[in-house]
């Protein structure tokens, strides 16, 4: 089966293979204070550095999801006041998580399926905006110029952005954002159980403000306990040092492959799905914009033949991803990540297109 | 190489090929919210359930690792007072938590490789009562007897038991405890990156009614999140499916061998080394009173001779753990898991006998 759920995603093709070696290596049990493992969290960090051009002002720590970095980012950086873009279930997670964090966000809101248009207000007391890049359920990303444009006119404000269904595929401009995390099942095409969190020296220096006025900033993952194991390649605690070698391996093998590369066949892949869907007579592509269309996400509005697609999907092989809340019944998401390979996507196409 | 390293541990013999079988399966990439997922959330909680005999009023959860726990014990079922007993490197850890989190802990202080003598005064204020049942860093056990006795003589308190190193050895006597937990890669053998959060009925109660008070419990793994997911035998967020399974799997090959096999094993090979460190002429126990000292990390004082008898070791394939913090240059620990076989430890025992 070709699996295009966009999390946990189907593996990245070379993902069994180092799971093997790392067994035959004895990795699972190395111990996390051993010059191996630091040897194994300097090259995954180092990899994901070259491969997403990370500037050397950035530091790189690992979580065990996304979901956890939702916290970890607010604690940190924020002390009462964030601000969030919501436009969906995800993006809306991310701002339940500041209340739950007895913080007081701030909410910018967008129809589902859709981006933010005009320009946005944020409040002067903001500490932090944050920014989802790619909304999961419904397929709609923010652009690049828009979190640009954010972070000019709110210079007071960090920025983080979640980008947990975008990377490797997208390319930020590292002097406008501050803090950008992502979990590993999805583009990375890992099993799922690790995030990655990337921050700025003002994100550190915000922690540490924030420490030094008596508020908590978490326990062993807050910025303070990062920097202290993260210069010695550690981590506070002992982590999952068999996902931290996958993800080194597996972003070694990207930058082999090259990232021009990956992203231009994102951009094929995603062309070629959504030039159908305009055309298409059961379905349609639930974002409108052309420019908000997610390259990593692209997602069916499939009105009442839902069912009738995914069967004919699934009896060729390929299982599309359930709609998202509400959409459960109508949409059809489709993850376009980097171990999705151009020819199954022309299968994909061509099965579609063959509906009627 | 004989791994005696206390954690990461040496793997349970079974779980290569269960890490086979799984990427076979393509558990891996299956979805969080699948059937499938469920399936192997209930076999992983029940085949605990069963092996450490748990009641019915207690709920299993996830969590990333024993450090992750530390944190969420204290986030949700402690308002300002915890009491600690601390004799070591990691029962204080569990103590400083609650200092980051802003707590008020409490302290009650036994030297490094002692339990706690004569009666403990709890505080009436406490709130929990924290407990590390078995010192990895000194190889100290507390008494099932000690924890009976807490709890039955400060009612008002929850008891929280920290049994990372010890089970599933330790048999606790569950209507004494509200909350034990655990990470899996010591006595379970599986690779770093999952922690199980066993708690009772009392423990949400007392996290409801934190929340109600308003003050934060965290997000995504608070009881109430980790109660709603649960029921339906799923986890907040998506979790690490691949190590939940390899979890259900172990502890269902565990509870073939029968717990008091291995109950009855992990007593033997204890017996064997500590009567060999009773009278060795390089090195001694550690932890010098018979009832503290721990059957699962078991710590030889080696003076002077530590380097000699690690060379020793690793020449007949052997690998010890370092002592740990101040102790490295004089200690060696020794995991005594279900994974090191009897064979394993009577060559350890004779190797270190045939020294003088």
């Amino acid at each position: 089966m070709i699996n295009f759920n966009p999390g946990p995603s189907q593996l990245y093709f070379t993902v069994q293979d180092h799971v093997r070696k790392a067994f035959k290596e004895g990795i699972p049990s190395i111990s996390h204070r051993s010059k191996q493992f630091e040897k194994i969290f300097s090259e995954a960090t180092e990899n994901l550095r070259t491969l997403l051009s990370i500037p050397s002002n950035f530091q790189i720590y690992f979580a065990a999801s996304a979901t956890e970095l939702w916290e970890r980012v607010l604690q940190n950086l924020v002390g009462t006041h964030s601000t969030h873009l919501v436009n969906g279930a995800f993006s809306k997670r991310f701002y339940e998580t500041a209340l739950l964090l007895n913080k007081k966000p701030n909410l910018i809101k967008a129809d589902d399926g859709k981006s933010f248009d005009g320009k946005i207000t944020v409040d002067k007391e903001t500490e932090l905006i944050a920014i989802t890049h790619n909304e999961t359920s419904t397929g709609v990303s923010v652009s690049i110029n828009l979190i640009d444009n954010l972070a000019k006119e709110n210079p007071q404000a960090l920025v983080a952005v979640d980008a947990v269904s975008s990377l490797p595929y997208p390319s930020f401009n590292f002097h406008n954002v501050d803090s950008v995390f992502f979990s590993v099942q999805k583009g990375f095409g890992l099993p799922a159980g690790l995030g990655v969190w990337i921050v700025n020296e003002k994100c550190h220096v915000k922690a540490e403000k924030l420490l030094s006025s008596g508020i908590s900033i978490g326990s062993y993952h807050n910025l303070k306990s990062y920097q202290e194991f993260g210069k010695k390649n550690q981590t506070p605690e002992t982590p999952n040092v068999l996902y931290i070698y996958l993800l080194a391996r597996v972003a070694a093998d990207m930058l082999e492959r090259g990232i021009i590369n990956i992203r231009r066949e994102t951009e094929y892949k995603a062309a070629i799905l959504y030039h159908l869907l305009a055309k298409h007579p059961l379905m349609k592509p639930f974002v409108k914009a052309k420019e908000d269309q997610s390259k990593t996400v692209i997602v069916a509005d499939c009105g009442d033949h839902m069912q009738k697609i995914n069967q004919a999907l699934q009896a060729k092989g390929m299982t599309p991803g359930d709609g998202y809340g509400a959409f459960k019944s109508n949409h059809l998401r489709f993850a376009n990540f980097p171990t999705h390979s151009k020819e199954q996507f022309e299968l994909l196409v061509d099965t579609l297109e063959g509906l009627v």
